[in-house]
């Protein structure tokens, strides 16, 4: 198995992936960018990619919500969360009082910034492609020009692997419970995850008219059978302001009667929505589903429905009606 | 074959039966009252019955809707549009002038108020079974006791099968359009009647709850469908004040993918909801089906949701997943 | 005060009015129908009319649906709930197994009739004007012909004010918690009943398309307010079959925020909306109003919004507007 | 006035406050971030900001989104578009062949990626934090240590301001059509904008439970009065994974009846709803508004509950109820 993820090693990305059972074993290829990564799941260069989907404090992943949007189908098959912890590091030596400027990825900037503000007040912000870019930059010993900063923000993981990094600060991110979601993009012939109970499934639905009432229509379809939406985020097409597609997961598994048929009357009213995976959650969180959304309830009314129908019509004359030739 | 109809002879439901094909020809047993007509059905005494269900003036026949709401199941398989036109009758040497007091069913009556309020202000009400027991009760040289009363209103059938009643006034109906809708009732094991595209389907769904929620919470089922509603009449269980079953008519036949949709998802929410037939519209209207809810559409999106499910697992082992042992 | 109601006296209807404080002692006037009852007071001739409106077993009593519905409007001002208890009445001396036919209102017949077929099974019918009418008509030393009939079904209020009649049976109705809901109704220039807490509110609303989504609309003028329906009929307009206007009970007083809410809701989507009043329950069952529906919460998000539009131009020159002449 | 903007000057941001009336000659404010400049706005420090708030390509601008959602309450008083063009600069000399190493702004080099592959795939990409900056940093004579890097990729702006700057290819974006919009952000006593017929309000809506049914419940705040909505955006709270507030602009005025009632009900289910302004749409395109959500039709409606809630008892007695003394 080849797994691309977002690099370089040290990258909370990485740690995601390292929770996945038999990729420390496989080969992890670093790549330098969402859309980079998902190129290579679809080119076949890797089996699958691990990149984040969603943050607690910052929210969806846009790249990449925009990039499994469009394109060449792709499945997620799996999902994992990652809780985000921030150091600051800086070459052995550094004290703390020496920080002038600090490098790290913007949205790891945005989710500091409380610490900053309280412990290097002063400090400038050089903008880096990744935490672990910036952190490597500072390295000792690394061939080339000077990084241009004196610390950087990244992921624990980073100071694992080199561990001659200084760290001036452990666990500085403003929000503690801060979380990251991350999941696991196979082609779209990749086997489907068996339904455990627990699971979510991920879905793109182009919004077809600015209007409150072509947004219930769709939220009705989960609605009226019971489907709960767990996340939803609009994303712009691109093409103008105003013009939306949603970008939606919700609890449950195809496998289930509800979801399936959720899934049905969404693709009638708009045939473009794109199936993007069912897959379990990373924390096996049961579905809560009323007994008249169950398994059991669809398959008891789709019975009584083909029952009915049974009776039609099987060659017999329908009681009143003028048997042939007399109309 | 035998039917049921509201009888005797001469009232508007004969007329309704003779319009069916073959009826002339069979047995036609009248019968005292639509409850008495339904259970010689239901005893397999006669093959189907022919009893009214709605009056563009009136409404719905309540005797009509909660008999076959409740008991043993029955089928309607067939429906009859029938004129409603009222003629004043009175044995014969009656003028007009010399009328005091009339006599029809209460029904009938309700209709024909204006013109006695223009032509026979003073007449008084005698209340009938039946519009036609009224008018054969002034038939000359009928046995027994006066009628006790000076004239009748009827249907044109009575006048037909006894041309030897006086006929004082012709459509005398305050209302020129109305009409009245009957039903051919049968045996649940009736074949179905054939899907012609200009068909109705006829439920029973009782109101689990006394909230404006609970009846949209049905009526989203057929909304969502785009199934459209002709008629919708609430009915008491006759359990207590406030506790309802909706009797409904809906577009379409058991057959069309949108209503049998919509028959799953109202069983669901709904287990007691009773289905009492799809047939074809005795006005040929064919409904009107938008893209998105037509057969074509629900195949469309019941094979993608198909194809999807069937990526499911057969023995492969989804991509991340722990190799058996390992977890 | 003078007071109409559905005569002859010892109808369910003049029970309900006796219920009224004052009525004992004020004038009461039977009459022969519910559309003379609302002649009477829309003419000044009366004060105030009692009629039925729904009954826990037959429905809603169409013929006050409609006659409220359309022509001078009128106002609801108070409400009565009578329990249904029938006799089985007939002259002195006459013993059950005399009895071969039997008279009363067609509606009071439907509600003995399991009796009937366990103690009389062979007896005939003969409709009546009211129950009364036909009890009446076998008081002895009546003039007149001969009543045609042996007994007759009633109220035991017949039996108070004439005891020279012989009780056959007592409490013979089919279903023992029947219950008929009587309207006291004013013309409209009377004065609302103060809100109690414990109010209904009754309401003419037209479909003006036949679609689910047409109710659904008014449905959710309601719903979106917390408003209850406790009573929803839906009645033909008389025009053409599918063409209906709904009579609906909300809990609620037009005085509570949210039902005025509701209303101008209401008056926008459907202009021929009719209002028929606000009044207290007779069951004094308090209306249950979540906390974001109540007085208070309209209230605090009116005041909001109102000061915010406080904020409107008062001459001030808007941040980043041209200054008169420059545009 | 003073003004603040996301600087350095030659960004969009300045674009777009040049539109304003008066801004050319107010003081003008750069100011490093969205945050900052919203700060000086709340601190009194400058009259207003600008501030992208979304674009047609990228989606909204999280970082404003955000800002004024929470923290002291901010007023959006007036819009701007803004084409986005891109130019790539280099200092004088500088070939197409010469450029290995590309900077800008991370959304800006999204919008370029398809030309920069067409016509520099090998290029690295250097992230700056505005595009202006990475322009600027090239300027042939400007003191302090190399850019490292080669090009920029900026506004025509930048171009005008400094013409020494060597322009190596123009309109460079990948969507021909993009477009920013940008607010005018004032402090929440500014005076509202006059309504103009062409306006759009903007509101900050928590969802205060993770269902499909809460987030419609919201939106029939809107449908029901015929308020559409032109934007919606989910963005977390920053709690954790699965709580949302919802960003959402509406056509039409808080002056205008619908959107008032609209605000109304949506502040009594979700009474932290934030206002954030009604102000004119920069292409003052009318709201497209039906009869029946017109003021006119809310002004008949309200006034004619208004006159029924008048006939509340002043004193009179009620018909029907009992006199004080008697109950």
């Amino acid at each position: 198995m080849r797994y691309a993820y977002l690099g370089p090693a040290g990258t909370f990305t990485e740690a995601a992936l390292l929770g996945v059972a038999g990729a420390r074993e496989a080969e992890r290829v670093p790549v330098s960018s969402v859309p980079v990564a998902l190129a290579a799941v679809r080119s076949g260069e890797v089996d699958a990619a691990m990149v984040p989907i969603e943050n607690s404090v910052e929210g969806g992943v846009t790249v990449t919500l925009d990039a499994v949007a469009t394109g060449t189908e792709l499945r997620i098959v799996r999902e994992a969360l990652v809780p985000v912890r921030f150091v600051l590091v800086a070459p052995p030596g550094t004290a703390l009082s020496d920080v002038r400027t600090v490098s790290t990825h913007s949205h790891a900037w945005a989710q500091v910034r409380g610490w900053m503000e309280a412990h290097l007040p002063g400090a400038g912000y050089v903008p880096a492609s990744s935490t672990a870019a910036a952190a490597l930059a500072l390295l000792p010993g690394r061939a080339g020009e000077a990084p241009g900063f004196d610390a950087a923000v990244c992921s624990p993981v980073v100071v694992q692997q080199h561990p001659e990094l200084e760290v001036l600060a452990q666990d500085i991110g403003d929000n503690r419970g801060a979380v990251t979601r991350f999941v696991l993009v196979a082609p779209p012939d990749a086997p489907l995850p068996p339904r455990t109970g627990a699971d979510r499934t991920t879905l793109v639905i182009p919004l077809w008219e600015d209007r409150a009432g072509a947004l219930m229509e769709i939220l009705e379809q989960f609605a009226t059978r019971g489907v709960n939406l767990s996340r939803i985020e609009s994303r712009p097409t691109g093409n103008y302001l105003g013009e939306y597609f949603f970008s939606v997961d919700v609890d449950g598994h195809i496998h289930d009667a509800r979801v399936a048929d959720a899934l049905v009357g969404l693709r009638r009213v708009c045939p473009s929505t794109r199936f993007l995976g069912s897959y379990p959650r990373a924390d096996r969180k049961p579905a809560a589903v009323a007994d008249h959304h169950s398994d059991g309830a669809f398959r008891d009314a789709q019975a009584w429905v083909a029952g009915l129908q049974d009776l039609g019509p099987r060659g017999a004359r329908p009681v009143g009606e003028a048997p042939p030739g007399t109309a």
